[in-house]
Parts: C-alpha cells; structure tokens; sequence
C-alpha cells in the first residue's frame, strides 16, 4: 500500500524548474498559486526533497485562509502533514518547514543519517528511518501509508521526483509551462537523476488536459506505468 | 539583417530532447511528423548543430512528395538549403546531410576550424567562416541573409538553440511535448549551455496557441525579447 501521488511543478518553456544556481524564480501567476494553494489542501501531506529545503527554504503551508477553514471544519489539521525526503538528516533544525504553521512534519532519512542530526530533528518532527544509505522511496511512502497519509503532494526537486517516477510511485502529474527561457545544461529540470536509456523503461502518460492559463499552459497528466 | 528564425523541437514531458547518450527517441508520431514537415517545406533552410549531426545524423531533406512538387512548381529547390553549425569542420563527410537529396548545403565554420577538414567539406557544401573559435551566430546569421535565406528553421540540438536563444536570434519557437519520461540530469533540453542567472535576462515568450495533438501538445510561442 502507499499513497495516491501527485507531483506539482512549475517549469520554464525550456523545462527548467530553477536556475543553475537552484535559485527558485517566478515562473507562474496568481491564478496557477491559487490552482497549487487549492491542490494542497486536498491532500493528506506534501513531500519535498532535502534540496528544495536547502535551496527554496518552503513552508508548504497553505496560504488561503478560506481553504484552511474548509479543512478544520472537515476535521482536519489546518496545514497538510510537511514531509522532508532527507537521506543525511540535513534538514536546518531552523528551516521553514519545521516552524512555520501548526500541525505535523516527518523527515524521512537513511539509518545512516548522523544520530545528533536525528535527535536534535525529533524536537520538530517524525523521524522515519526507510533505506542504508539513501531513502528508500517505497518503503517510505508504505511507512506514510501506514501513518493515514492516502494522498500525498510531491512539490519537488527534480532528484525526488525523478526517484518517484523511476519507481513508478507516481499516479498524476500537474505541469505548468511558463513563458520564460532560463536554459542551463545544469538547471534542474522535472525528472533529472540518472535517466532512462531505453524505450521499454519510458514511463508512459496519457494526457487529461492542457490548458492554457494566464501566460503560459497547465498541463495535466496521468501516469500509465 | 538576419533571417527570420523558426525553433522546432520535440521533448518529452521532461524537457529532453533525447536520452543521455543523445540517442533520438520517437517523442512525436505521424500528425506532428507531417506538421513538421509543412513546415520546413516552408523555409529557405534548415540548420542543425554539429552535435545533432554526429548523434543523429540527420539528412533534413522534406519527406512528402506533394511538398516537394509544391515548392519546384514555386520556383525553389527541392529541399530548403541543409546548414550545419561546425565551429572546428568535424562533419563527417559522409554525413547524410551532405549527400541525401538534391541541392545547397552550408557549413559555418570558425576561424580556428582545421583546413584539412574544411577542404574536404567544400566538395560538399559552402563553407561560412564566421568567428575566431566558436561560430559567431549573429555574424553566421547575417552571411546567411546575405545569401537570400530568409525563413530559417532551427532542428536544435538544445546547445545550438542555447546559443541562438542567448543571443536574441529567435522569432518563433514551436515545441511539441509528448506523453514520456525519458529522465536524466545530463539528458539535453531545449536550451542547455551555461543558461541565465537573472530575471531581467530571461527571454519571454508570448504564447500563440496550445493545441493537443496526438498524445501530446504542440506549444507554439513567439519570443518577445
């Protein structure tokens, strides 16, 4: 068992998800935000990776207040379950993820994950110990599973993405394509890692929509393996 | 003067133009192909980068027999002039570029290019000198309008539409995604190099249509600066 999952980004026209630098640049507007603040809401947890933390400093919280009222009065948290994929236990004990909002966080890390690093992220949130050396993904996300997460939002990087694709835990995919180039052969784009060399390995998607919004499209896929 | 310059690419849902290996993939079927085609049918010349050349080796000849008669009853060759971006003459010169179909090819080379490899290639193409080292694009591109091509599509690879992009030389860009992950940090996309730091140099584009087609969308952009 494991969540229903569903990945959000927000590339440039050239498919870049960031800068070179990993800095995170405006690529959508208000209407896609709300579109995003919206499809949180809906779900039980929002998962990125250790780099986003590191690179974007997010809080993952929901930002409409509407939305949030809407979730209390369904007698849920406020703010979906933050989740952090965080192999070393890297995570800044001050990051905004681990304070900003109420409600629950789990930082899921390797059992090589340094022990002081471990204890001092228990004082914020739920540490899962999945993987040797590197989180394993799917035995993380049946840990999540088992913790009452059914639908699970993945905002990003292009490693932890790129991780759930290749292990076929991802069901959905929401792409907005924004209007700008930032080019980089070493921008981060939607599904970096190793990548695949063969046509059989191609995860395959079939189209539920695409539609144009603000300046640039929404595209909205399904996964089909 | 330049010509006005038309950008084609497919990519996957990622943004790769190929695998790693820069192995090409079918991304696009027949309906896509055959735009594709129209398209080139409708420029003066067709250009590539060496890279494309060596992976791929392309012969960028118009496939259709009705789009050929088109253009001879229009007075033009039967192909649109094949141009190859070889900043140091490394075409080789069995290259189907150089002999699969009728008509003019162009090679713009640098200064810096071997006069070995460059006496070889004038028994097949006309050969540009542009740039000390690298080509100079924006020289190449007014050589090129000097010699009466007005409409030029560029077929990538995502280091030649890096560099045309960088320097402003793009009109039009037309980007079909299709339904596949191909993955991979160090997969090219649409625009690789050294890519931008700063919002206030990234292109925009204004989007002219997104239209499904196939299992996937065609994005048709116009760039705006």
């Amino acid at each position: 068992m494991r969540p229903y999952v569903i990945v959000n980004v927000a590339v440039s026209a050239d498919g870049k998800l960031s800068t070179r630098e990993r800095r995170q640049v405006k690529i959508s507007g208000r209407e896609d935000f709300e579109r995003v603040d919206e499809l949180k809401a809906g779900c039980d947890a929002i998962m990125v990776g250790i780099g986003t933390v590191l690179a974007d400093d997010p809080s993952l919280t929901i930002k409409s207040p509407t939305l949030i009222n809407k979730r209390v009065k369904m007698g849920k948290s406020d703010h979906p379950i933050r989740i952090v994929v965080d192999s070393h236990a890297r995570t800044p004990p001050e990051a905004k993820i681990l304070h900003k909002g109420t409600g629950k966080r789990i930082i899921g890390v390797s059992e090589s994950a340094s022990p002081e690093n471990k204890t001092i992220l228990a004082n914020h949130a739920d540490i899962f110990i999945a993987g040797a050396t590197q989180v394993d993904l799917s035995f993380f996300l049946a840990q999540l599973s088992n913790a009452g997460i059914k639908r699970l939002m993945v905002e990003g990087g292009g490693t932890l993405i790129w991780g759930m694709i290749s292990e076929g835990l991802v069901d959905e995919l929401f792409m907005f394509v924004g209007n700008i180039i930032i080019g980089g052969k070493d921008a981060p784009t939607l599904a970096d890692g190793k990548g695949f060399i063969n046509e059989e390995d191609f995860p395959v998607l079939e189209m539920i929509s695409a539609t144009p919004i603000e300046k640039g499209v929404l595209i909205h896929w399904r996964v089909k393996k």
